[in-house]
């Protein structure tokens, strides 16, 4: 087990039960008569990450008291629904290496990736409709939209060098921070209403977004060894981030030009290599930096009103792990 | 308005109130305040073809005295389903035409047409969990995991000559007849139970499983102005039907053995005159559409059971309007 492992691990401790009954109920959803499916189904297991969404249900509901008997299903549907946007992003980015797995539209074609996705979202769809009440079925269903329309929205701005900061932050809220306020709220407040349901959904928005933000400057600074997945594919397919944004806006005429140059010419190779020629990323990395630590500032502020607990205390060690993944 | 588009108005004329307020909610969930998804459902409001599932709620729950008044929502509901799987399909065939409008995937890339299939579906999700019951969420998720297990198996079954038919209906259904079958059990039964709700669903799967067989019929024998969308893809996609797995089991050797070179020899023109030259289809076509007409028939039997009404007798057009389709 590397360090990070064994660190997310210790994170996971509060919730080792909870976490255990949640990985039971992905096991039966993705579980299938088909043959074909099963195939799959089996092969995406391998690639289902660090179940951080499924977590942070379930933290949250532990640190702010909610002991809800079905938590871990809901729990087990957010991650279904994470491994559904996974496999269409499959489908999307064209993206090479996936947690060092080869990534399903790879082993088998678009077509099927996209059925595949499919089922994965009526699966945790109809779970969703057998628990006790809709909150989970409600929210995860407005949650997919905003994931789709920030994913559409990406799509359509791409090569927009002027884009507004905030068009860029709902784009990145909506890819990554919906599905965690959606998770940090329903810890917080299912199977009906509670007083954190609110600054949890904020919380869960923040770090995600956070996150969201590191991540897009880990595509620019790093290797695909520390990462764990293949880097460059935003300047490839032509994704402005944060610090490109900055850099551009700050940058002259010719450099401007410079930097479109290397996202649009054809058959470039190593676009991000090429990027770091035609201008200084530096000051642009340190403000998408900053920006990330800010939102995770406040985040951790909105922790500050729960009770003391083994949960609360994990959240805030994630906070500092994230924070530290920036460098 | 040629001589079908009158005779499918006049099928509808016993649920125009319902179908107009189904119409109101469709435009309801294809409204949306992103420009980017906007320009996108404009365009698939224009390919909505003849709502003919949303129909079939309606005028099922006419012929069972269904009066509820959340049925012309759940229509609505079905027709989204069904055109988020319009959307996904045409990712999946590359279909060139369909309806004689460009398809999704031709005016935008494949990424943008899987968001929009996947901003269908959890529209239509979103909106079934504000219903009263929970019967149409359920059914729906289910039946949206059977068409996409159906068309999973589909892909993996291309190109197997030797399949058993009742895979390839099992596949077809999954395909076509589960939505129809959803359609009419809903209408049957919705919000809760009626002694309809069973028989429905198989008359529903019956006539989708009908006018499955009977477009793959027309995927071998039909012409694009003829059918309404292209034709002969089947072949081209590697797809065995009916008529196809009929001929080859009657087949000697090499007959066979030529069969099988006009599916997979590379760079094959016109693929379906081919397979005409090599073999004839004749029979395994008539085998096909005596299939057709047998569910026809059996579907038919079951709405006898149902009292006399406009709606019931809407339903017996429409089987005669099928059984004709056939020729």
């Amino acid at each position: 087990m590397n360090p990070t492992d064994a660190r997310l691990q210790a994170l996971l401790q509060p919730i080792t039960e909870p976490m255990a009954a949640m990985r039971a109920v992905l096991a039966e959803e993705l579980a299938t008569d088909a043959p074909a499916v099963a195939d799959m189904t089996d092969h995406i297991s391998r690639f289902q990450g660090k179940q951080l969404r499924a977590a942070l249900v379930l933290l949250v509901g532990q640190a702010t008291q909610n002991d809800d008997r079905e938590l871990s299903t809901v729990a087990a549907i957010v991650e279904l629904i994470h491994l559904a946007t996974l496999v269409h992003d499959d489908v999307l980015d064209g993206a090479e290496v996936r947690r060092r797995v080869a990534c399903v539209n790879e082993r088998w074609d678009n077509q099927v990736a996209v059925l595949l996705g499919d089922w994965l979202y009526s699966r945790a769809f109809h779970r969703s409709t057998t628990l006790k009440s809709r909150l989970a079925s409600q929210l995860l269903a407005k949650t997919t939209q905003k994931i789709c329309v920030g994913e559409i929205e990406q799509a359509g701005g791409r090569y927009d060098f002027e884009m507004a900061e905030t068009r860029y932050e709902n784009i990145a809220g909506a890819k990554t921070a919906a599905l965690y306020s959606a998770a940090c709220e329903l810890g917080a407040r299912y199977p009906g209403d509670s007083g954190f349901g609110t600054s949890m959904a904020s919380f869960g928005w923040e770090l995600g977004l956070a996150f969201q933000i590191i991540d897009d400057v880990l595509d620019l600074t790093g290797t695909e060894a520390e990462v764990g997945k293949s880097v460059g594919n935003d300047v490839e397919d032509g994704k402005v981030t944060l610090a490109v944004l900055k850099t551009y806006a700050m940058a002259d005429g010719d450099t401007r030009a410079r930097i479109r140059d290397v996202y649009t010419l054809p058959d470039l190779e190593d676009r991000v290599a090429r990027l770091r020629e035609v201008c200084d990323l530096g000051p642009g990395l340190d403000y998408a930096r900053a920006r990330a630590s800010a939102l995770l500032t406040s985040a951790q502020g909105r922790l500050s009103a729960l009770g003391a607990s083994p949960a609360r205390e994990a959240l805030e060690t994630l906070m500092t792990f994230l924070q530290e993944r920036r460098f």
